[in-house]
């Protein structure tokens, strides 16, 4: 490598993502400190929460408290996702300066998911792209089901650039293309992206895999050779997709963040505070988050207090 | 792709690199239906034991017993560890055909593991390896901490170049190179392989990786690139190297066999009866390893348990 390391943007989706698979909801002070210790570890953007139905996902029922206590802070996004009309009003009424929409590159997956066909969600977020868009928000579309669906097996490639082109249409400035229930390889991110390529800027395009069958970051070191430089994680592998069952596995934020590292690549993440945060959430749910890095740092801290250098 | 897929040799180190690294000993029994499950699976080459110090590694201490059970199974090999001449008279005792040395690129590594030098280890293999080779038995060579040691931090390629170089001198006729400690990237998978490939044929290297930073995977995709063919794994994930502390996680063959079909090698290897393979393990210690794909393909199981299909 000759120069400055290039930049990647890794996009922490723990607090929304993560959050929204545990059991018991975490109170509103943990999340805060979560996020804002994200924030602090050098993370660019923080999914804080989901201004959704609480009967459908309780563990995002205080989103707007979450909001009212997120200290501003320069350089760092917090967007949250939003399901509807309603939802936009409440995270405008949170003071939220992005969101992010959601469908799926699976018919039968979207219906199991939202209760809707992919054109009818299009349909439901055009009016709450506008009017977010006018009020100087930015917005994300995340893409379920990119390489595979639960219900469907494999996608094909074609019914992801469609469903992209649909969201870029209704004036989403960044589109992420997601691995929801962990398949992936990394041939497949050479069909996706061989096909998005001559139609969309990779540079609008996120990754979002899940490390379900261990495939994730030879993904992300596929979609690099294709120019892609933002990838989704969740700090310490937390949660999953509670409508794929047995997908656990968002990739870990410090599995991305030690692999952009060691291959030369910038992220702005301190690794070890990094760390510091998945702990906090670690030691309120008293189970081990499966972070391999994770696993791996904490290994070797315990290591150096019992034979610290001489 | 066209024509058929190309084959790759995935060499299950699972009944020896990873039983060496449990608490509890398995009995004789269950290592037997253990390895001759793998074979049954279709994996070419299953490391049954080591001839080793069964007070240094009392797992190992019934690897006689463990041949002279084994029933010789067209087309699979049943390699053993021998750390010396000692180690050999044991092996060929109990008819086995194919052994496996050991050193690393590391000084202090092998100091530490095996009380010699690198150049020392060398000398001490070098009558072990006429012997074999006399006996016409296979003879693999491995090197440990090719990629970092927990002592000396990154290995020097040079290092593993000049390690693998003493071995092939040896009369060795493969070179399994280890991540030992789990650190590789792809761009250290570059490093060594473009240093060693002018000198050596990959064909006679095998890689072998760990995942105790996910990415195994990433690393074996990079190795193909360069022509590398065969791969070492552990079913489940079992085990990681004694010698160093917090480095659980050999990769799983179950995790590499799903990468390696899913972008188009034949491995010969079937999947579920790998997973049976591995239950039988996992069993047997009561606690879930760690083989992503294990994990997803039991999840899978018991959905489709919950839900016959109709």
């Amino acid at each position: 490598m000759s120069g400055a390391p290039e930049r990647v943007t890794v996009y922490e989706v723990g607090p929304r993502d993560g959050l929204q698979n545990i059991d018991t909801p975490l109170e509103v002070e943990l999340k805060v400190r979560f996020i804002e210790a994200l924030a602090e570890a050098g993370l660019p953007a923080v999914e804080a929460g989901a201004f959704v139905s609480p009967r459908s996902v309780p563990q995002m029922a205080d989103t707007d408290r979450v909001y009212a206590q997120l200290r501003p802070r320069p350089g760092v996004r917090y967007p949250a996702l939003v399901p509807n009309e309603r939802g936009l009003e409440a995270a405008l009424a949170a003071g939220v300066r992005e969101i992010a929409v959601f469908t799926a590159a699976s018919e039968t997956f979207n219906r199991r998911n939202i209760n809707a066909s992919i054109a009818e969600s299009i349909e439901r977020f055009r009016p709450v792209v506008r009017r977010a868009r006018d009020a100087a928000l930015g917005v994300r579309g995340y893409v379920s089901t990119c390489f595979g669906c639960p219900y469907e097996g494999r996608v094909d490639p074609a019914r992801v650039r469609d469903v992209t082109r649909a969201l870029f249409d209704l004036g989403v400035e960044e589109v992420s293309l997601g691995d929801t229930i962990g398949v992936a390889v990394p041939t497949q991110v050479d069909a996706v992206l061989d096909l998005l390529l001559p139609e969309f800027d990779i540079g609008r395009l996120a990754l979002h895999f899940h490390d379900t069958r261990g495939t994730a970051l030879a993904n992300i070191v596929q979609a690099l050779r294709h120019g892609a430089r933002t990838f989704d994680a969740s700090a310490g592998g937390l949660g999953g997709c509670p409508y794929a069952p047995g997908a656990t596995g968002n990739v870990a934020t410090e599995d991305v963040v030690y692999l952009l590292h060691g291959i030369g690549f910038e992220t702005g993440v301190d690794l070890d505070r990094l760390v510091d945060a998945s702990l906090l959430v670690e030691q309120r749910l008293g189970a081990p988050l499966p972070s391999r890095v994770l696993r791996a740092r904490l290994a070797e801290r315990q290591r150096a207090r019992a034979a610290p250098p001489r």
